[in-house]
């Protein structure tokens, strides 16, 4: 079912520095900050040739990153993301298998204009899944 | 400098049901279990299109993954792996960038039966970094 590891997704507790550690002492190519004030979130892109890191930093009010920041104040992976090619389909199936997906089960409209859905960590051996239909 | 995400190790409490729950629940390719005693660990490999996920388990006495485990019972994002061209080379940039290599600094012959080195996870964001040389 699943398909490509779309990104992984890392919060960070200063975007500026671990931007500039990305870029400078990694030496890898990334984006100018993006406000994602739907999502809570600014984002800096990291660009690898097959797969993404997003540099997750708090936006506004009740952001749940800065709920991770605090209990991992240096910061920390927070999720990766999996493709899917039908997200309706891909929940069901997890569903039947036992999976509990977050929120009210209806996929949203994810950081990147495309749907979403959250999976509960304890199924997935500690680990946040987000999938997302391509 | 970084190339590939060669992988995302992720250390499960519970290896036989991390593997089926990717095998079945996320339906993806996942290997059988290889035992690699000179790293303290037993991994499945979880093939996607364009990275894989290591799903890590302890193995023997003094397993960095048991002390992973131990802060976190259910599992968690353990590190990232990216590529490198030549090790020495992006080692002796990181330094100078002031990045702290893990252990004498010297690569090791990682479970790939390639050189690797480990990076300082509070000079990266809470992330612990691996490099492999490809």
């Amino acid at each position: 079912m699943i398909g490509r590891l779309n990104h992984v997704a890392i919060a960070v507790p200063d975007l500026a520095a671990a931007a500039a550690m990305y870029a400078d002492t990694l030496g890898a190519k990334v984006s100018a900050p993006l406000a994602q004030p739907d999502h809570g979130v600014t984002v800096v892109f990291v660009e690898l040739p097959n797969t993404k890191i997003e540099l997750l930093h708090p936006l506004g009010e009740g952001s749940t990153i800065a709920k991770f920041l605090a209990n991992n104040p240096s910061g920390g992976m927070h999720h990766v993301c999996y493709e899917v090619e039908d997200i309706i389909a891909a929940r069901d199936k997890l569903k039947q298998q036992g999976a509990r997906v977050l929120g009210d089960g209806e996929p949203k409209i994810g950081a990147h204009g495309k749907p979403v859905l959250f999976l509960h960590p304890k199924d997935f051996a500690g680990t946040l899944v987000e999938i997302e239909q391509v």
